[in-house]
């Protein structure tokens, strides 16, 4: 097994679904203790228009703040959706420029009124702008194990716009289990079929855990040759209405499961379950997350003092 | 990959931890439900004296009354301890036995007062009673993966007491992940050093989701030929006073899980779904498990209504 890369997604996906406003301040510091924690990547926000997102208002002032004074081996990432929002991410000096297309024509429709192959050529266009400047790209194949509206994704959808990724010379693809549809073989089958195009593809994944499966297909992805993991501190993400635990995989629980295979000991998972312990406080109510409320297995009890 | 058998332990194992007696009528309903939903093994009930777990005092009108109109099809099982639970379960008709030693020399002592060395000949001999009046027997090590006093706990010690069953007989053997300290990597290790002990092993799993790791340690277990899982209806089984979620690998969960996997279509999965809607009210609180609040993955929503 290589050393698998955290890439926390929650300052994102996780805080776009929550109604109440996390103040400046406190995204900083959750920022600061992420990097504290030793994980790979960062996603400190994406370049929407505030209207859209409120929670992302901020994205551009936070780039610079943390920018100013950050660790060179910790990658600040953004999303980015169109031309306007490279813009401002390229403006800001994020590091590492995310998108993606979706495999599904109904999602991609509702989501950005164009077509996938609409939205595969903007996509493509502003990974050469961004890797013009200077910048890191990961490209990424969304709905890829299947869509909310139109369920199952063929595979053939899914390899013709990785094929398109790769044509053009972008190696570091990620796929989204935006439905939380995906299950541990077809994680396998799918991640399979990719390295058979190209063997020196660069592999990330980001599942949810709508269905309780968010682990079991990390696993499966790990196995599976994947290098970069996308998780979210604290398992934010899910729907703050319902008690479904809809949210990304828990950055704190991955990192455990890692560091129980002997894999990435060097972060410090004592910073990130405090911080969920934070995240919990702040939001007024328990999170899906397991270790947080646990504590990690004790690797010698006896040896405690 | 085998055809993978369900074995609900979510009466015993699951009603155990709870404080509200569930009337013998409910039970009886919840049992039928199982025994309908096309699981194949269910374990009513556990034979210990009613004053150490109140919840079990029925058991052995459970099994009467259960026995009495079974399909042939479903194995009821019991958890016995001693020769006096066996004796109790022998007369009331108990299919399967179910007992076991724990490989953590502590946790044995604190259960059952005896060392692991003492325990097993008891169970060695209990279970050569059982299977002289004609009964199945499974055979378990208990904190197979970890001890909550003791920490991590040697191969060795595992495959000493599969050993041992293995050369009275026994070979439908149990690993229970009693603490929930497994992790999937370790689950792979540990059940394919018992098949190289004997191939002919039908080797059961029981797994804890204390730390978030049931379903993946399932899923490694289903790779490394596992054959039956140990899993409990609505996720019982965790501790009811605390938000952690330590019961025992949701049984609807599990049984999405195979079905995304084309495996173990004959469950009727609608009704698990159900029954747990159904224990939750119940207790009048969330439980762990997902299927049962977000139903199943929809394999095409478009053939829907």
């Amino acid at each position: 097994m290589s050393r698998p890369q955290i890439h926390d997604v929650g300052l994102r996906d996780g805080l776009q679904m929550e109604k109440a406003q996390v103040p400046f301040d406190t995204k900083i510091r959750w920022i600061r203790t992420l990097i504290d924690s030793g994980v790979d990547m960062i996603q400190a926000g994406s370049f929407v228009h505030p209207k859209l997102v409120p929670q992302m208002a901020d994205s551009d002032q936070l780039f610079r703040e943390i920018l100013s004074d950050k660790r060179a081996d910790v990658l600040l990432s953004g999303l980015v959706l169109n031309e306007k929002g490279l813009e401002r991410g390229l403006a800001c000096g994020v590091e590492l420029f995310c998108m993606g297309v979706s495999a599904s024509q109904t999602h991609s429709l509702k989501n950005t009124r164009m077509t996938t192959e609409q939205a595969l050529a903007q996509i493509l266009s502003m990974a050469s702008m961004a890797e013009e400047e200077g910048r890191s790209v990961q490209v990424s194949v969304q709905s890829a194990f299947g869509c909310g509206y139109e369920g199952p994704i063929e595979t053939k959808k899914v390899l013709a716009i990785v094929d398109a990724y790769l044509d053009a010379g972008f190696r570091n693809i990620s796929l989204a289990d935006t439905a939380g549809h995906a299950d541990p073989k077809r994680v396998t089958e799918l991640f399979n079929s990719i390295r058979a195009l190209d063997e020196r593809v660069e592999t990330a994944c980001h599942f949810h855990d709508t269905y309780g499966l968010g682990i079991a297909n990390s696993m499966a992805a790990l196995d599976a040759g994947v290098t970069c993991f996308e998780a979210s501190f604290a398992a934010l993400g899910g729907c703050p209405f319902t008690a479904v635990a809809g949210g990304n995989v828990c950055t704190e629980d991955l990192v455990h499961l890692f560091q129980r295979m002997g894999l990435r000991t060097d972060i410090r998972l004592d910073r990130l379950v405090h911080l969920a312990g934070e995240v919990a406080e702040f939001f007024g109510r328990d999170l899906p997350g397991n270790v947080y409320k646990t504590g990690p297995i004790p690797s010698d009890p006896r040896s405690e003092p």
